[in-house]
């Protein structure tokens, strides 16, 4: 297959804007592009003539004769795929990015990428032979865990045994018959959250996820900031507690090791364990195992130390966005992830700490808020990323 | 006096070239700029003729004719202020912002701006007395606070009272009859040693400045990140200890509260008046007071007490250092500062702090390292900042 990528500049340019800002007027577009009125149309007929984009009527006029709408082409299709800790959800986009089509299982990510990568392309054959797909441009890929970007491989993944250099771009390339960029996850949820969630208009802003680990998407000028070995936001294993629990990365203290998926469900055993909590107890007995989730639903139902575990953990969370703040002086913080199911009163206890324990100046006007997106920033996330790839000068 | 300014981008850009690598020849400099030939020659030509460059002898042969040789200007001179907490210091640079003349004298910021830019002024008159000034572009001025850089004015400074909104840079422009541009000071000296010291090959780092209070510039892809409200590198005052000391920030347990120049010398008096030092007792006998250099004598002496004191700072320090380390994955963190003098028994508790508890990807190839340019950092970072701006195209 042939993939058909912009010729230059000005037509990368106008392919995002039309993906990001939707069908608008050729007017609309020669307000906002530096091209000549003659330069732009000959460049909005070679995107029409790749079958890019396409017209879309006419718009209302706005003195002079009307100006004809364009859109990006409704054949266009990209892939996302979220691979989590515990779950694998691949959707197809329209060119606007927008969700066609969604699939989710739950899978545990330490089954390996054989398995793993397996279930993702029955799952994408599945939504692929039950929705169509008449222009594939490219797929892109979240894995829990640091990524060689440039390669498209995974580097040293703490929670992913097996994982460790596996060739997850060239397999998933070689499968779909497209371009494919693979990244970390919260880099990729971060993504998503600017373009289609509550970070649309930020420029400068940190999604931090917390889930079974916890990471942060650090966007600097609408764009991932990396750092230089790649690894940037990789914040669950920063020392919070000299003294604290040993972490899985073999260091002592971690976030991590302290508030996230796995720490809550590990206290929520000791706390049904020692008696501290009937609920949890109860549910334990029930269901033989017990995860954050039921530690949410104690602390609903008005279980104490349930409450404490959140509060506790939305401390130490606070805590340590405070520092990020004092540092990065973001213009936005979203915090998501499967913790952020945990709603308001987990969000509440993240704010009063940040906003007390930071300077003024860098918290005066810093929104702290929940993920709009859920579950969904992931696969939009990872449509962004390889729709930004190909909609690139070629 | 009428400033000239480039007149096109690749006019600035050729200035940088020149100011960043010194003298070269009209070949290499074609090597790196998309021009062609003859319109390079014409944009030396119309340098050379706006006095900002000047032709500096033929280069040797490299096969055909001698390419001539082009260089910034000899008179162009920039001036670099360094106000500190303590001092002012105050350069005169050439084009390639060499130092060639330069005085400082202590100084309490805190006896307004009226004192302290009334004494900057004297100190720059004498320096252009003593030396020729041909062509005065700019001045660059740094601050030991929150600046709002566009406006020019320090905000709401905690250790510069008297200063808040002061006009500082209108001030200055005024006096000098050039463009002025005014920047936190550790954002001066983190550009100094990108321009001239040990980050020039740097385009990711980290300048952590310890001195009376405590910062860090924060440097990516070569320019200064600055954050949404400009307080970005605000690091003295994250919160690493909840039941720590108060800040004259006002929290509890501020980075600066626990380790600075500031906590050093309240900490040598403690222990000088307990009787924990004989050194440091004997040191505030004779001298009425105690600052950070009388603990870096005593822990050269021998002092176990003041031994201590640093071991501790530096601790603190490298655990702040490595969390930073793991959210911002830089490729350099440069320390500065006065504390800096402590030198290596400093250098190698934060090292082996921040080395221990970061993980390997992030700091496997990371330099921890002494600022190279000590106390010309300031002067050189500020001097530029205003060219920057300068050669920037008008």
């Amino acid at each position: 297959m042939t993939v058909v990528r912009p010729e230059n500049v000005h037509q990368a340019r106008l392919l995002r804007q039309l993906r990001d800002g939707g069908p608008r007027s050729r007017a609309e577009i020669g307000d906002s592009v530096a091209l000549s009125r003659s330069k732009l149309a000959m460049e909005i007929d070679r995107l029409v003539g790749h079958g890019l984009i396409q017209a879309d009527g006419l718009a209302q006029s706005r003195g002079g004769r009307r100006s004809s709408i364009v859109r990006i082409s409704p054949q266009i299709r990209f892939i996302g795929i979220d691979i989590g800790a515990t779950s694998v959800a691949v959707a197809i986009t329209d060119g606007e990015l927008r969700v066609l089509a969604r699939a989710e299982e739950t899978m545990d990510i330490r089954q390996g990428p054989d398995a793993v990568l397996g279930r993702a392309f029955e799952l994408v054959g599945k939504l692929r032979s039950e929705n169509s797909v008449p222009t594939l441009l490219g797929a892109g890929v979240g894995v829990p865990g640091p990524v060689s970007f440039s390669r498209g491989v995974p580097v040293s993944p703490p929670i992913m045994p097996g994982w460790n250099q596996f060739p997850v771009r060239e397999t998933f390339s070689a499968e779909l018959g497209c371009p494919v960029l693979v990244d970390n996850d919260v880099n990729i949820m971060a993504l998503g959250e600017k373009h289609a969630g509550i970070a649309k208009s930020a420029d400068d802003f940190l999604f931090v996820k917390v889930g079974t680990g916890v990471g942060c998407g650090v966007v600097i000028g609408g764009d991932l900031y990396r750092g230089v070995s790649g690894c940037a936001g990789d914040i669950g294993h920063i020392c919070v507690d000299e003294n604290g629990p040993i972490c899985a990365c073999g260091h002592v203290g971690c976030l991590e090791a302290l508030f996230s998926g796995a720490a809550l469900s590990r206290d929520a055993l000791a706390a049904a364990r020692s008696g501290r909590s009937e609920f949890l107890a109860s549910r334990l007995e029930q269901a033989g195992t017990l995860t954050a989730v039921d530690v949410a639903d104690a602390a609903e139902a008005g279980d104490a130390t349930a409450h404490a575990m959140v509060r506790e953990g939305g401390h130490r969370l606070g805590l340590m966005l405070a520092s990020l703040v004092s540092f990065f002086n973001p213009g936005l913080v979203v915090i998501g992830g499967g913790l952020a199911g945990f709603g308001h009163s987990l969000l509440a206890e993240i704010r009063s700490t940040a906003y007390r324990t930071s300077l003024p100046l860098a918290t005066g006007n810093l929104p702290i808020v929940l993920s709009e997106l859920g579950d969904q920033a992931g696969v939009i996330g990872a449509a962004r990323i390889i729709s930004d790839h190909v909609f690139t000068a070629g």
